[in-house]
């Protein structure tokens, strides 16, 4: 199977960091291509930024769409433009986060999410509650880290995650947590060792949700809320 | 005060539509800056569309600032880019969803939504959770019209308007309807005759939203959620 | 357009309080009838004098449907009679609790209801559930204060609101504050020097609120939850 | 143990049908008080006339604490001034819709209620939020019949029970029914045998759950939500 | 009447616990049948623990069934197998857990369980979701006893309860405690006295709410979830 | 890896037919254990079956820990015993109810469950509301079948789930269907042929799910709800 993940940002460190852990975790068969749009922001630290990133998501969909490709998977924890995306394609597409979550849940009864900024407290809410599993969600803990630390600094990063999870387990009662930015891809098991309970790698998650849907050759429903947009529908 | 409404397509008759009603609803004192972004999708019947839309409906908040608005409203029944308009701006903004499921609240226990389409029950039904009202909203119901029949056809957008709102009274007990579509504006009078309850009309809403709140002297709350994007505070 | 606005105690100084926001924030063309009614609990500071309250708050909305009154703002933030009085009246009546959060959620993402003593917690998360916004509201803080402090000691009530506000802000992630009684009018400017967020002055906000109702021609809905109560069906 | 029963309208007759239901479903040990206040609306058909109940409920409660009651039902399915009531008295006081509803989820999974008129729909399914058992109520159907037909027409009544039962069971899965006004009260038994389901008295419901408080001592709490009101404390 | 009570582990003591508690709350007329299995777990202290329980607990049922038993109580507060119970049972089935959240409800705004062990935290919570009653719930708090303790050491079990007791009412806003184990019969009384709150005793409560189900002749609906095993209706 | 597949009735037809799905789906370096307990009841078409089946799945569990096994699925759709599961291991469980539901939600933005029997409606909700998806769950539709009738006339369930299906399209808005029994596995091609959208096979999203969680190395949070049982936490 030929799977795409499409780093939503333009930062080219970012979108290499992403291609080795889904390399990492993708499984044999799998065809990986890693790609970020042409232009956009450089990074996703607010709801501004994600605005700005959906037009070269979708446009990076409708490329895949050209080139044969099984499955998408949306590399930042905003899952930025994942319903509009689900609209232009018959092949499934998933978020990071919204498969961290999912496996969050099988791991534990509550999980944390651990996000860069405390300003992201919203955006984090309103996909628990998109995705419906508010009610085992724990908290949101800061790092109070920018997204481009994860390039820059990873040490201030992995402290800043020790940090915030070590407040998650005791304040919030977190039993697992997840990573919620594709930055902090592949330290999720130093951080398991650190603090003794499972923690998600988005990106990891990510790839095995999509490849989960592929192998079951499961498509998108486009009977109502993702129906193809108008004048669009010859796409696979 | 001087207030800026954004129409976030690209139709030229809508923005009139939408400015000959805001014109009618809002007070003396109030200047009135009613405009389009200058690229972006010609109307927004999908979710896939409201992302296209984003970019133009920012870049306007950004001009708005600019220029001293004192208040904005997004004339979109999606509320498009809500959120992040809210991080560039200190005064404040307001959706004409939003406005309208408030008004709605105070005039009847339950109310519900006429769409354009049925594909759009799932983006409807987020909006309302999104504001938290969702105990309150009785059922969305399609007219069966796409958005630019509101400009090209009035009497088919009349006609569907008066079906899904006599199902929603019947069927879902709705004793309140919001009409889910800047384009439809103007239209609430007459449905009020017909059907015999409240119809809201979102510009109406949304002016009214907006003049109530600059006559407080508020501002947006940039402590956390909607802080100005970084590089961006030096704004209005 | 005329608006009676109805203070449910009996002390006059609070009703002069009431009288004075409502003045400087209503629009030059309202015209504004502010009352009491003639008997009853002299503050309302628990859900007994809530309750005695009553009857005196549906006279007076009686008197006003004979008086040609255009709108009504019910002004003690339990908006007492509130579902009462929209059965009594097919003219909008608002609370100044339910318009105040509806404010406060176009400011920002979380709000807390800062209320006069320890004991309205459950007073004031019913309201909250009852306007199905309870998402949104991320506390109840007590300023510790009885309603006439309002008038007696108002420095005692500002400290009061400062101290709460600060908790509200720090533990409960609070980014806009709602004054939680009606004696707190024209309080908000000082408070929000002071805590550098938005605050709601319910008074004000219930003023606009009705203000824009009425300039919208809205009525309530009287096909089922309002209907007039039996035999009183030829009022206004 | 002495318990008051209040029924709130000022209708004799359905004060002495409530005597009879309750002395029927009643222990030996327990001696009755039925009353109903001097004044105040013959029927409660709306939220108007629940709302100038209130003041003569809480003076039946106030003159039965001085009269050694040891605990009170309120016999109003619209549960009038319950928690007013707790903070007058540290004896137990129910409601019994409260009542109802709690026996309801122990017979079956959902529940519906009875109501009398289609208008009550909010006020019933505000009840059931406020006792927070949302999720186990199916729906809430009319048996089309005001409140005094209880007393006047009784085949009126039973006819709109069981077409009404009958629907809530076929279209809304209900497993169990409460009979949603306290003059309905000795139609169970009838209507369990037409329908093959549980069917819930609510004088008997409120008559149980109050003795049971009583016979374990238990008092409200007067901690916080339903502390004495000021200068009521030396009440019992 | 003739209740059945069950202890669902095999402790022989604290069968005997429970028989003197009920004994001592239930009325005149109750004839008490309080037994536990023959074989499973000697205490239940976890969720697997409890799945071992419940062969032992339906076989009671079926016993119990054949002894002519008009009610069951389920003495663990973990509620196990009290939908299997109902299955089996025409005559009502109620479980400690689910009894003592209404009486708690009927006395304060919210109520906290005092649990046994931390790890049980997840339980609680689904036990409050299940009987949906979440809203009404301000926390659980461990008193980190095992339920054998509750034999062993009572000072040891009383300074847990009172401590957690205390975190509940001063960090939670408690004003109800429900003694979250059977174990924990007849604790209440002293526990109230310590913190000046009503305090729930499971087994009481459970005595109360099945008398009062048996006084009302109320059976458990057989229409749909609860509906009688294929070969297993011919039971009483 | 080495995953085991507990079917938790003691059909052997049933654990056959488990196992040729469950092989279909694994990926090649999967090797799969499919089995069923020694004891219990032949198939689980009611909540007192599923009591009796617990103690024979953990058993399973056991015995796969001391048999190396990576990972755990229990096969049916009532998830038995999976909290339990957990406890005694630490390496993952998945039920095939919660996978189902979480593939669904990555298709559509509502799902239906179609059931063997009207009387699990119950049952499915209690599953939803646990895995707090509830709000992405359009309805619970029973097939009308009982779990041998997947092995004894497969032409009978595929009828049923078609019947079922169509009316949770057009009832129910339902974009996704998931299979709720494990003995419908490999029917989900042909439904989704006849119905034009996706269907969930329940057997292959558990594979998937545990082959996912494997793959990342995640294990069972074992730091409170999912303690080992004392006395057991030397096993894996």
């Amino acid at each position: 199977m030929r799977i795409k993940i499409i780093n939503p940002n333009t930062s080219q460190e970012m979108t290499e960091s992403i291609a080795r852990a889904a390399q990492k975790y993708a499984h044999q068969g799998t065809e990986l291509v890693v790609t970020n749009p042409r232009s956009g922001p450089r990074s996703i630290d607010c709801l501004y930024e994600e605005a700005l990133s959906l037009a070269g998501v979708l446009e990076e969909v409708e490329r895949g769409l050209a080139d044969n490709i099984d499955g998408f998977v949306i590399a930042c924890f905003n899952d930025p433009g994942l319903f509009a995306a689900r609209e232009l394609s018959s092949v499934p597409v998933v978020g990071i986060a919204e498969s961290s979550f999912f496996f969050a849940c099988m791991l534990g009864y509550r999980f944390s999410i651990i996000s860069n900024l405390k300003s992201e407290d919203a955006a984090m809410w309103e996909l628990v509650k998109r995705y419906g599993i508010g009610l085992r969600c724990a908290s949101v803990r800061p790092a109070d880290v920018e997204v481009l630390d994860c390039e820059r600094d990873r040490e201030k990063v992995k402290k800043g995650l020790a940090r915030a999870g070590r407040l998650a387990i005791r304040e919030d009662k977190a039993e697992v947590l997840c990573l919620g930015c594709a930055g902090m891809t592949e330290m999720d098991k130093a951080l398991e060792k650190e603090l003794g309970i499972p923690v998600i790698d988005p990106v990891a998650a990510g790839v095995k949700a999509i490849e989960g849907l592929v192998a079951c050759e499961k498509r998108t429903s486009k009977i109502s809320s993702y129906r193809f947009p108008k004048g669009k529908g010859n796409m696979k």
